[in-house]
């Protein structure tokens, strides 16, 4: 079987590295394109990451890597030390030895989407300036991609930003609001869900114990551990990003409703909150028509952990894709 | 042992008669005044309701009745006809027999926060204007109200106006915005808590057994239900207004948590969302200095049932005071 | 003649000084109370200042000084220090021989408006808080007032605070925009007038030339031209507040215009810009019927200054009332 | 000497068909690419009018037409007949010859500021959707083009579409703040200089007396002038988008201020305002530091009409370049 056209964008950050690392794993997916965005870092440094984890894991010079926007479309600051001083913990990757690309991160997206129209799978696990910049570069892209599945928001559990606000939403609101109002076939996979599939120490230890091609990924996961215990006193860490990957396959990993994601963009209270009316009491709410005609637009939204384990087909994905 | 002094402000409102018919039956309260504010009704209609029940419920002359501002601060729009035509189903009450009250609504709070300083006890079961315009007549009123239980707000549950808001709040979001914000000791009994204390058919089916006296309480309670199941299909109906007199006794009806409100005032998508900062998590949310800075005003937000069955002891503390 | 009952609202303040020794001087009013707001000064401080000028300029005992409201209804952050340490430059007044009025000043202007209906004036010379409280109070305060006339906003011109907004009105906006949605037959006194009539060193040379009872107003006025001197390098200071006092008894001081002012209290950049719809302009603007409806209140806006001379006239009244 | 590169980015509308004949009667530009947005037709009509323009004023084959972003960075909604049926009065023109380019207008942009770095002057008369685009598929684009006029705004003068707002910045808000917060170097000629320079019946009647070339430009004009006088009751019509064309060639046509702009994108009453904080004043602000952040930004703001005619020089111009 043709394995299925696929671009990964990502604010690498330490989730997204692993991201990548299940994508290449699960056999599932020809990955088009490598695209960076700020986010978990600033986008010179999310690309070099991008760049060096290319390399890492195998596929440089199969897999383009393209810069993105270094520029937020809400013009906010968003500025996160979460991942540590190089976005990967303290990681510093050998580069890649492929030359820059010219063509931006939109660009690529508008491109592939035309190759690939109608079969292009995107899944996006940071902020989504570039995702909104190749909507606002070719509004067509939202009919011609087969579904876009973000890691973000917070449907109908609190934040992790603010109390009701996501991180890679908060970062660049409008952003997404452009997406998730473009008509482009969607799946959010917000914290509601990715709260739920976790990976712990004995997770850990089972790539510890797996010898060779994983101490890179272990530094990885270390240091994000590290991370939610110190922001969050939790000795284990969601999977995030990953989970969008998993969800591009297969969505029994999560369950899901349908409806409308409206972003705040205008409040500093409520920036980057995800509101989410479901399909069928959209109706009922006092809104005025204005808001209420975002209703044509629907995407499909996690609402919760589904029935396939994430958390173990996760490792056992990891433990088949060792980097060099 | 003397009955404490309490001011019950209202926009009755099928459950605020509720409220008020329990509160009497509680026989723990010196109700000093009955105050209407627009809400469940405009406010003219609120205060010609909340005179027919002073004498239905047998306080007529002992308990004035007074009339609220009769425009929101915020200047929305925020008519509602859930309650029914006449905002007690359709019920039209015979009048007070004693002459109206000159003194409108707030400077009567303000006034008995002098006489019983320390001591006053403040329910309101309608938007907070009222009690916003007593606090900008006296901001001194914060400080001399012993506490003020307001039934609005979601802090960690859907709204029920909007997807993020309440009722009560998103009527008038800065006067609740100007009480949260004051210093007053308050205790917020929104939709978290009143959700899960609910009246059923079998309560109903007692009071109907009860006899002479709570014929029209029975109506009430038959319109409510019967608006629930028309707008939300709900075969009960949810004590939200009585709750809050209950817990101004016995705060065991509900849990709480200690921490910040913020309401939303600006964003229309948000409007009336009570945003809850609990008092041990705020500082590390990523708000900028002056959203922290609310932090430094807290109260007590119920955030479920508690211990103390509330649905029990209302339908009995009811059973205590038939109307006339 | 009688003369006409008024109330003078003020945040004492250099000018608002001014504006009461005006307000005596003309010989039209019968002055019924000077309340205080904060704004130039912090409540109390302006309190504190407005007990002292009514004692130095003659009218202690005879005009009840009122506290206004301690907290704008916009709950922004508005303290200047334009006007010096004490707000009426480092001046320290003597106290008024007076007890503290209990009655806070929005309950003030409730009363005398119905003590007064259909005759009262109502100047205000801060930002609009007490007026605003004195309306949520009680609403039918908006029709038993005969006028009021408010120093404040910009219609045309730039405002002196930000860009867009001058300073009484950037210091509570909520409490502007209730008062001109309210149905208070208004004229605003804004920029675009009080920079054209203007305070000079030659007529600041005629009051040292006055002799005694011009000392305490010369001092006055020349920390107030030295602050515009400091700030705006500008050699004249306009005669902001003392201007309303003017246009109350004889508006030819100003041209006006009729229509609609909306004022901006949700967006930071635009916070207390007055955007002035000229009545027959209105309907031809781009805004949403919700925006559009605001247009059924209309008040006088003065758009510049006017044929009659206020400045001469000004320095002449002061002239006429020295203080103690 | 060689001609300068230029971009023409237009939402043709009858001035912008009379900017691009004028840009190419002046004999001082190599048009490297005609873009077409959306706004005073959508912009699929936009770029039917755009190519039906290249091949009536003699440029089909020569430069090529680019098709635009079909929605706003702000989704808003825009729509507006002031310019007629089709954008061009009821004028449908003949279609170009050439194929329809694929390339999207914000990506030419990009490409041509790579080609000719340093070198190309991009002129914007319509919203400044394709030019954010731009920006932020490649932000590098900022400091490689010479130099962007764009016509929108009012700096000092009211709006033409709200109070505050012209129609091109109110239409997409969030693509001008783009744009004004990129680094690009940009001259804005907005209302305060457009108004000043204006087309009259007698111009008309030199375009009527010139014979053959001219009709269709007469019957742009004529379309214009009606607009002019049915909208806003005047005889003449200002030369928006020309006058855009003619700074770029020569800045004595306007005088202009340095500072900073901030685009209002939040508040729906102040929905497309350019706050300009002249560059010697802006510290003097009471923004907060974020808002005063912005002015790290510069560009030149055109505040009224220059010393050069326009209007004698647009006609004479207009008859250098009569249509085929």
């Amino acid at each position: 079987m043709a394995l299925a056209p696929i671009v990964l964008d990502s604010d690498p950050g330490l989730d997204d590295a692993l991201a990548l690392q299940y994508l290449l794993g699960t056999g599932l997916w020809d990955l088009k394109a490598y695209t960076a965005v700020g986010g978990n870092a600033p986008v010179e440094q999310a690309f070099r990451n991008a760049r060096g984890l290319a390399r890492a894991f195998g596929v440089d010079g199969d897999v383009p890597v393209h810069r993105g926007a270094d520029r937020t479309i809400s013009r906010v600051d968003s500025a996160s030390d979460f991942h540590g001083p190089t976005g990967l913990g303290e990681e510093v990757l050998p580069d890649s030895k492929e030359p820059d690309q010219d063509e931006p991160a939109p660009a690529a997206l508008v491109r592939l989407s035309r190759e690939y129209e109608g079969e292009l799978t995107v899944v996006a696990t940071g902020p989504l300036t570039n995702v909104a910049a190749a909507l606002l570069l070719d509004p067509g892209t939202a009919h011609r991609v087969r579904r876009l599945v973000f890691m973000g928001g917070a449907a109908q559990v609190p934040g992790n930003c603010t109390p009701l606000a996501e991180f890679n939403v908060w970062a660049d609101p409008d952003a997404a609001d452009i997406v998730v109002s473009s008509g482009i076939p969607y799946t959010m996979v917000g914290l509601d869900a990715t709260h739920g599939w976790r990976f712990t120490h004995e997770d850990l230890a089972r790539l510890d114990a797996a010898g060779p091609g994983q101490e890179l990924t272990a530094r990885f996961v270390r240091a994000y551990l590290k991370a939610y215990d110190a922001n969050h006193r939790q000795s284990s860490c969601p999977l995030h990003d990953p989970l969008a990957v998993g969800v591009a396959a297969d969505e029994s990993f999560v369950t899901t409703g349908t409806g409308t994601v409206a972003v705040e963009c205008a409040s500093e209270l409520g920036r980057g909150q995800t509101v989410y009316l479901p399909e069928d009491k959209a109706v009922r709410f006092n809104y005025p028509p204005h808001i209420l005609a975002r209703t044509r637009h629907t995407g499909r939204v996690a609402l919760g952990t589904g029935p396939r384990d994430f958390s173990a087909h996760f490792t056992e994905t990891l433990l088949r894709r060792p980097s060099l």
